[in-house]
């Protein structure tokens, strides 16, 4: 079965995370066959580990991360492998694959400027 | 003259701010008449106050700032008013407002959430 995990920085202030919910509530609406999990990589609760642990006992199999991140620097381009890699190593039986960052995305950018252009 | 910021975090990579060079560039594309500037909270320029400043060199009397921020913690609920609010001081003859950041937009939301369908 195919999961898919949402994958943010964390914050200390339990406020950031509301669009993070939006998100992972959105995604169960539209495709309520595939289970989602949000994970983050630091001051938050789910870990990427702790989060694929939770897909993997729903059944999943094949788990897609999305890194709901802007830029990609050090945290994407090092930390990220790294612990993708310790899940894989601990999960073994669990194909992981990682898209790049949302803000690769180009309908992610141009949903921005419309945003932008409307707010003018 | 209206123009519009937008605004990141800043990260110590470089390479961590190409979505917002491509951002910005997308503006230009499709909103040539209204300039558009870059500005980062940290580690990266120009601050805002260096944005607000090249915009108002350039004829701009109403400036939205778009925070291109998911969640929004203390950097949003503290630091940004406050840089904004320094911006209001140094430069009385702009109007300078600002918009929630974009992972408050539902348009924003549907493209990651379309960009990780995709991807299973």
């Amino acid at each position: 079965m195919k999961a898919i995990i949402l994958f943010g920085h964390g914050a200390r202030d339990n406020r950031w995370r509301e669009p993070f919910d939006r998100l992972a509530e959105l995604w169960r609406q539209q495709h309520a066959s595939t289970p989602v999990a949000l994970a983050f990589l630091e001051m938050m609760s789910p870990t990427l580990e702790e989060a694929v642990s939770l897909l993997s006992a729903q059944g999943a199999t094949q788990i897609t991360v999305v890194p709901v991140f802007f830029g990609q620097g050090g945290h994407l381009r090092n930390d990220f492998p790294a612990l993708l890699n310790a899940c894989r190593k601990t999960y073994p039986q669990i194909a992981l694959s990682a898209t790049p960052a949302v803000g690769e995305e180009q309908a992610v950018l141009q949903a921005i400027v419309d945003f932008g252009a409307r707010a003018l």
